[in-house]
């Protein structure tokens, strides 16, 4: 156990016996999570504090989903800012800027939830709690919009407190311990690991695997991205998940492929690791194998069925796309519509034929770089690469054949390309101009 | 070097890179530091920003006192909030919340320094740029008021950041690396250490000395504490300083005095680690030396010849204080007033003068119970150790004769004691009520 | 890779080049195996010497079983010590004692196969290659005993090396790198661990592993101990077996139960860490669970049966043990002799038949305490935990009852105590006159 | 304090409690250390064992000087490896080889102090206090040549302990332990360090400093190497022990100079670890600061001044070296020989005579080459460097004008180079045919 978790604990203690001194049903159900929350932030005692805290903390874990909806719903509407006092601040700073009421203003601010999740924050557990706190948070903001400046606020703090500046960056290999292991069997989102035997496999010679780490959460990854070395830029997944494929010799690869990026704490959404962590695995790699000198992702598109059902490709663009071959596609197939082939026949569609791929093919960059939502790609995955600086290096047309990949994206699968050389400045010009690098010859051929 | 700062080296140089290829003067002159402050909050791509921010801090440390000042100003006046759009966007929320709302309210008060000096907060070396502007800060604040404000943000941010759940608990002794001892050396406040052979001493068997520091401050203590083991609570400061005195055998002890504790980091002033240091102290040596069971300070009165000096204690109260001996004390130190004798004659105070040691005792232990700033005792050390939940156990007259001891406090120290069964409850009392708690063998001597 | 690894092939690989520039052909098969351990044996460069030790070590590995045991015989026969020069120096110094002559002396018993098992002892990866030299090598003793000087003088080397020393103790849990609990279940071998959730739930919060480990052999665990915390010494195995069993509280446990202990090295045979490993663990757990009072066993007894079928137990001494329940135990089972009960029906004895459990108790502690072997018990589990220091706590009947535990003993277990303030004199007596240290409840018992 | 040395001291106290209780005057003075060493070597008992070596250990290091000499050679006389039996056994061997009889060989060989020192080799503690040991016995081996045979024991089992295998590989730097620099400061052997201020230039940025250490001695180097980063190869010491040289920026140099090598634990004399170190310190520097391309040594010639002395240069060879300019020289300086101009008037030689400066150039370079010592330079220094393929790349004249360096080689220090593709095969050379390596530049000016 880390010191300051003891000391905590034994702060929190005497706290404890302070309060129970003064009023034996204190830890009884006599008190409320509310009147729990309301006695802490009056509270001026540190360990009277950590004691109530601690409390504040081990009820909420044990809320039902509904209980929790309410705990929620009097953060939004009991502990918000008292925006009348904040207001009336403003106008005093905008008259007449004087350092007290600055303080006034900053506190009325902070006076309620927000002061609240500070206090909960205890060393050694607090953050964690919060991250969970958040992840049921989440669930309820659909349904609940007024519980989003409560998410808000949630999440502004997490970014102080997850501010990269506190990463640690390590290499998971067949050496790192069990526990932390089986958290990437549990949290790997994009290509399920089957059992201990698939994860030493992925784990092995010509593979390697990164994640970031952070002091609050021990043990606990934040993100994890796993690489393969290979010596061609990949057009298909199944070399990556095959358990039995032979170990390939690193030493003559040329080229890292991250073939799954998962991020492991949902209450952590919205604090961005990705970027930060494919740039110094890119480091990482050149550094300790100089002879690698290619960095590509083979990616999902995950979004591509859905924005075909929601009709964000209209019949027409498919047309256009299907070009000449058009009607040969369309009898191949026995379809009236190419929406009625994607959207029922998906799983029949030919491999060796060349205008079905190319049809694909040339479906899946129009839905990446023209879909749009407020003017970046719709597609999260590549507004995730193409923000960074990657750019499009190729469409792989059937290269998930497993249902999911079928079933998500017809089998497509995509190469972003990290190029260092090029990677900030994309990285501007999609910041500024929106503008997507796609690599010529893919330009050319699916022109 | 860490991973992050080989990492965020090479990202800013590809920004630097982007930058002058838009504009080759970029890195002259040609702009000003106020310049480059507006094109940082402006800027969304994270490699430039990182390139604008690496210049920011560069050109910070050299600037000039005045030129420093003037960058205050301007963040004071030209990057504060903006209030107008605040005040309104409150009154919104108040009238009719809304997460979109709120989300303006939050930027509109960010948007100037406080952004900036997120951004600034470079992994690796931007905690410390910005940890050493608010030392230079702080300089200014008495005679520039309007300046408080900034101080406020950066306060709160450096809060944040130096949140405890981060802090490093060490252990300083003679296997600590030379670098951070020599910081020892530097930053010992209350009783100078004179060179190696000195600190040497100071770290032999029968003493210890603790630390903690913080990750985004390698090898930078924040605060430390020098301890001594000794077999009663010591009465004066001489046997911790002289570097001759024989080592006693620490594990006949049963006494931890805490002999000097100094803090390291100007820039964090407002930001307190002492009451978790000196908890975490009594902590571990409980643990590692269960023979020890009394943890007393040996403590300077630093405020007392100042408060006199400034009539807080007045000469009424005075003879009150020399009670019957009143005329003995007059005459025998050939005063007429005993302000004039501690004023001018501290030097000649006679040990062994019982009438004397009782009346500077007494003086000391009125000083410290009576003299107040806000309800708070005015003695900086004592509203520390107090408010910590310490009580006062013993004052002690001709404890510290060297020059500095007798300048600012007539020879007298304090023994506050740490008694982990009550410090806790003393602590709630001291901030609920005032209260302080001397020990009653104290009380019935000095009565 | 360690600095000294990366060290050694770079000067191996300089080693190779001057090879080969004098000699193109040096690295062929043109050279056998013992004509590079003349080269090295005749060199006086060390990089030379490095790279033809690498060569040795690469060749060795690849010889079929047959090749190594040319191999063996080549070092027992050309590479003995020249003992005639021996004898002739040994003479000398005990006529008259000269440093030279003894310098002659010790290299005349050096100069072959010693010396090149210290050259082979590569840093990195000669030490492990040794080991598994010798354990190749034990298995050729038993029918070719004219390598039994050999294997001596491996065993002294590798006593050195292996000294105690330079052991690492670790704790081995969840968090354990799954190289290293990988291992664990390859090595096993008392209870074998069926899978990594079989292995999980043996590292459970109411068990514990420790482990030795040795720098020349990184993650290579040379003996580990398996742990349960419980409220009483248990009397079978199947608590510990079952992976569905509950966790127990480990607070409230008083007892620690070692029940599986398991040498992992067969090359580090006769080289005990054993009695080490054992009183660091009991030390570690009372330092850290000072609830846990009781230390003992629950051992198998490997060499019953087998004892039996040798006849070590004669049937007369079987029917004494039956004592006035004999006739009842024959016909009970249907058996002319007790020894056929045993060794054909051990499966169909009856757990609820007092005379069946107290006869076959009886038989294990004669077995225990009458059978022996040069002095010392016949059993070897007995002769290491009695040679220790513990005493015989109990015999537990139908302690295991899978088929190995049936077939080996019957079923039995025996609690070994280890009871530290007794734990040293035991050792001493049984060193000394051969006293085994019986519980006397159990002596009263089975007496 | 690490875990073998509790477990350690815990049996041995267990050990002490017994024989106290066997013999209540047991640890009095009435045994003898010799008694002591008696009553290990027929010890059976592991703890009693332990007790008895740490009575040795501890009576040993409070013996006189004299008495340690009659120790030592009671280790000589009386443990000493039984001869007699030793021939016949080995006679036995030769006759019909038989494992037995080997065991008994080895076991006559080791039955004295060889296994006792292998009983004092207590971890934690021991294998230090064999190292001080041998120190001791050093001190006596000119004047009781008897004992060489027990230093042969001992320095045969400390090489063993001391396999290379083991050794730490450690960057010396300010970040370093003050422990462990103080130990530099008191072992540097060849350049004094004065003070901390001292030792803080010379690991200042344009320096670095290397050690090997070794587990069984914590926080003792071994050995340490002090090396300063320049751009050419340096002809004088002066800018490396001038505390106020200013810095170099190391980033521009391209050659590495090391300046001092020490051994620190005289009692490890004869193994040797600084070819090693000196090959480790290249290969790390070549790749940490891949633009230092040149690594040379700036020695001293410590034998020259006592080879001079003793003749091993006769006046005729001097006068060789003078050449034409014999008379000039002996005019200048006013002698009748060179030997008297060197033995006397070595702090009158004129820095700005170019024949001075040739002539004793040529005297350093004769003495390294020609003086020799069983086939090997005469000049340990050079034997050391030679021996590892180093080359002569330089001699410099009024290189260390400091008393020191006048009175034991008239201020001359030579450039020995490792140039890492040619140390071995020099190594080969030189340890085949003594063949010495001189930088041809070298050769053509003293030619």
């Amino acid at each position: 156990m880390k010191w300051i978790n003891r000391l905590i604990d034994s702060v929190a203690t005497r706290g404890r016996e302070l309060l129970h001194a003064e009023d034996p049903s204190r830890f009884d159900m006599a008190y409320s999570l509310q009147e729990d929350c309301t006695a802490l932030l009056n509270q001026r005692g540190d360990a009277v504090a950590l004691a109530i805290a601690q409390q504040i903390l081990d009820r909420y874990v044990r809320l039902s989903t509904e209980e929790k909806l309410s705990f929620f719903q009097y953060l939004a509407r009991d502990l918000s800012p008292d925006y009348e006092a904040l207001g009336k601040h403003a106008q005093a700073m905008d008259a007449e800027p004087d350092a007290r009421t600055y303080r006034r203003l900053l506190a009325s601010l902070r006076q309620g939830r927000w002061t609240l999740f500070e206090l909960l924050n205890i060393p050694g557990v607090g953050t964690q709690a919060l991250v969970r706190m958040r992840e049921d948070l989440l669930d309820h903001l659909q349904e609940n919009p007024e519980l989003k400046a409560v998410d808000l606020d949630l999440q502004t703090i997490l970014e102080a407190w997850f501010n990269r500046g506190f990463l640690e960056f390590r290499e998971i290999n067949w050496h790192t311990p069990a526990d932390v292991l089986e958290k990437l069997i549990r949290y790997e989102a994009v290509h399920e690991i089957q059992n201990w035997q698939d994860l030493k496999r992925r784990l092995a010679s010509d593979r390697a695997c990164f994640a970031f780490f952070h002091p609050a959460l021990p043990d606990e990854p934040l993100i994890f991205v796993q690489v393969g070395y290979t010596d061609a830029v990949s057009t298909a997944i199944d070399p990556f998940l095959d358990q039995d494929q032979p170990e390939v010799d690193a030493d003559q690869a040329n080229t890292a492929i991250f073939y799954s990026i998962s991020n492991c704490q949902k209450g952590l959404r919205g604090i961005s690791f990705g970027n930060f962590l494919i740039k110094q695995v890119v480091q990482h790699i050149q550094q300790n194998h100089p002879h690698i000198t290619q960095f590509s992702t083979l990616s999902p598109i995950p979004g591509l069925s859905r924005a075909l059902n929601s009709e964000k490709l209209d019949e027409t663009r498919l047309e256009q796309l299907a070009g000449n071959q058009l009607g040969e596609l369309k009898e191949r197939y026995q379809v009236s519509s190419l929406r009625d082939l994607l959207q029922h026949k998906a799983d029949k569609l030919s491999v060796d034929h060349a205008p079905t791929v190319l049809f694909i093919e040339k479906l899946g960059l129009a839905y990446l770089t023209e879909v749009k939502r407020e003017s970046e790609p719709y597609d999260p995955v590549a507004r995730f690469h193409l923000s960074n600086g990657a750019s499009i290096f190729r469409i792989n047309a059937f290269a998930n054949c497993r249902p999911y990949g079928l079933k998500s994206s017809y089998g497509l699968m995509v190469n972003y390309l990290y190029d260092l050389s090029r990677v900030e400045q994309n990285h501007e010009q999609f910041k500024r101009n929106g503008t997507i690098d796609v690599h010529r010859a893919m330009r050319k051929k699916l022109g």
